[in-house]
């Protein structure tokens, strides 16, 4: 029996477990030494009241005979595809609707799963550095990829590819360099997808922390997106679901692809199949959780917590350039991308803020060639450790 | 942009998408009826109070800084492995250790995605019937399936294949048929496994519904599956998850798989990368709440359920044979499956019953060639339902 052989170009291990060997064998070796997390981008403050609350609800519901939930609707249940339909778009006059939204189980899941639908021989692009997800999920469909270079000369805004591609993966705000996309920057992509024939599969995972309100929140701002854009949502960092597992996916009845013979197939109701063999649904607990974000209660909620992210956010930033880094991103982002000191590179620098200020933070290189002589910083700490990491910093 | 052209030989519709599809079709044109469903697979009676009691009690811990959980572990919490390790495997005194165990968002994901794990090229081998997935994850990967029937003559029980196979689905207590498959039977697959270099990839997703104490539970009780087995396990069904997600499935360190070159490479840590990039966990609350099950009342509580469901299924069949119709399973499972009165085809009885008798079963053909002829009855409805849909069986 063979393995799928496209794993064996895969890098060793995926970066995040890679950089927990590390801090675990750190504190093994230290085990008095109090280490603070600024790596992984996963959140600390805890739920908000009202999703609680929504979640002892939810919890009753699957208690009593009358209100008991089994197999959910394979898109998700209604009440929250409206409530998404409503808020997330209709609200900010963009023309989605709930029968173009598939609830899920995190974006992660999607953003790895969506090309799945497409040919085998599709050219990928994804920007260089990238959320690994993007590149490994197609590596291991065996697909070649194209890396967009997102470096200091361009700004972090990848230039549009010269050969054509197929497929284009943008996370906009980015993971990891935390820098954001204009309108007039994102339109020439989707221009350019409109023009090629090509699929921009959008990660919003980001977009509840844009505060500068000349910067989209979606691709479907753009004229033409609903044609060539798939668009993916998270509940992870807008609402602290990274334990509670929910997101969504929007594929736009309009975006079609090509069969062989030419005819043009929609990929709404292809991924429509996928899910539906492949996937199984939310918890309903999870997506009553998801539905409370929207109430005006949830709402404020939410937005106190990514005030608090950003304000650590701020004060990272201010320190981080008191001292002379140069650094990108954390405006409307809770990631921060900072060049490495002296010429290190991202390794070097991981190791030495790990056992100098005993702060973890993210290797650039870990997202791709050109990431290396750069770090990610994460504001989803708390306060608390937030100052204290800083502080660390300035002393080293 | 061109699809995976593979999706195309697909069948149009997941079946029960469809099946879904036509009983909506028909309680709009009859709004009066009460149409009772003996059809897909779901349960109908609420979670366990021990399930609900654990649900709020996580709900707590997300609510608090000091008990909030963002992104579990890779595998899953180790405090579900470790009692999923102790309670379904040591116990029974099969040799399965926590770290041979990977916490899901239930079977139906893990069956549909394993296969990603192997060459494009494998021949799969399922049986005929079958339930879906199985084939239709093969299908969207381009691989060529080989059925293997299982009718009457054989009484539902596969022959070993005459050509090689290189990976191979066994579903036992069998979705669609109810059948079991005796030690000595497994243990054939085993050996013919070991023999060809070949995968089994075990759904054991109705293991809890045995009774016969003759029949394995694992295929792991067979010798050698730990070299040759992927087994599945679902807490669907067994305690009612459907709605709430969460499922296990077991990689044995000693699975390998063959590079081009002739490597063995162990499934256990490739399945780890392939959840570990397209996947990132279950719910927290899910996973508190499937712990809940192994507590002694927990244990008691989902038993009184299954016992509930397995009288339905008794019930059903001493009314299924007096009126003369054949049937098999029902015994070791909570399915039903009955050859159709008249040699009426699947959909004819599906139509004649929803239309006679206001009952929804699933048309054997739905499941593959071979279960043209027969349909499935479900024991998941309530007591009160079973009832009335034993009786105006009877009446029809």
């Amino acid at each position: 029996m063979l393995i799928n052989e496209h794993y064996m170009n895969l890098s060793g291990n995926y970066l995040f477990a890679e950089i927990a060997r590390k801090v675990k064998a750190f504190r093994e070796l230290n085990p008095q030494t109090d280490v603070i997390s600024l790596g992984i981008g996963d959140v600390t403050q805890p739920l908000a009241p009202a999703v609680v609350e929504a979640l002892h609800h939810a919890a009753d519901d699957m208690g009593s005979p009358a209100s008991f939930r089994g197999y959910g609707p394979e898109r998700g249940y209604e009440f929250l595809r409206q409530a998404i339909a409503f808020y997330d778009f209709a609200a900010r006059g963009i023309d989605i609707k709930a029968d173009e939204v598939f609830v899920s189980d995190g974006a992660k899941s999607d953003t790895g799963n969506f090309q799945e639908l497409l040919s085998a021989d599709s050219v990928v692009g994804v920007t260089d550095p990238v959320y690994p997800v993007y590149a490994d999920a197609n590596i291991m469909a065996g697909r070649s990829i194209v890396k967009l270079p997102c470096t200091a000369d361009n700004n972090f805004v990848p230039e549009l590819p010269r050969e054509h591609l197929d497929v284009i993966y943008l996370c906009y705000p980015n993971n990891p360099t935390g820098t954001v996309l204009t309108r007039q920057q994102l339109s020439r992509w989707v221009a350019y997808a409109l023009e090629h024939d090509a699929l921009i599969l959008y990660d919003a995972a980001y977009e509840a922390f844009i505060s500068d309100t000349s910067i989209p929140h979606s691709i479907y701002e753009i004229a033409g997106a609903r044609q060539c854009a798939i668009e993916f949502h998270s509940y992870s960092k807008t609402a602290g679901f990274t334990g509670l597992r929910c997101g969504y996916t929007v594929v736009p009845l309009d975006v079609t692809a090509a069969t062989a013979a030419g005819r043009r197939i929609a990929l709404n109701g292809l991924w429509n199949r996928r899910q539906s063999t492949k996937f199984n649904g939310t918890s309903y607990i999870s997506q009553r959780a998801a539905q409370s974000i929207y109430t005006p209660q949830g709402r404020q909620q939410i937005q106190a917590t990514i005030n608090y992210y950003m304000h650590n956010a701020h004060q990272m930033l201010t320190t981080l350039r008191n001292l002379g880094h140069k650094t990108y991103g954390g405006e409307n982002a809770p990631y921060i991308w900072m060049k490495t000191p002296g010429g290190l590179s991202s390794w070097q620098y991981f190791k030495l803020l790990l056992e100098e200020a005993n702060v973890v933070c993210t290797p650039g290189i870990g997202f791709g060639p050109s990431g290396e002589g750069y770090v990610r910083f994460t504001a989803f700490n708390t306060r608390e450790n937030t100052e204290k990491a800083m502080e660390r910093i300035r002393a080293v």
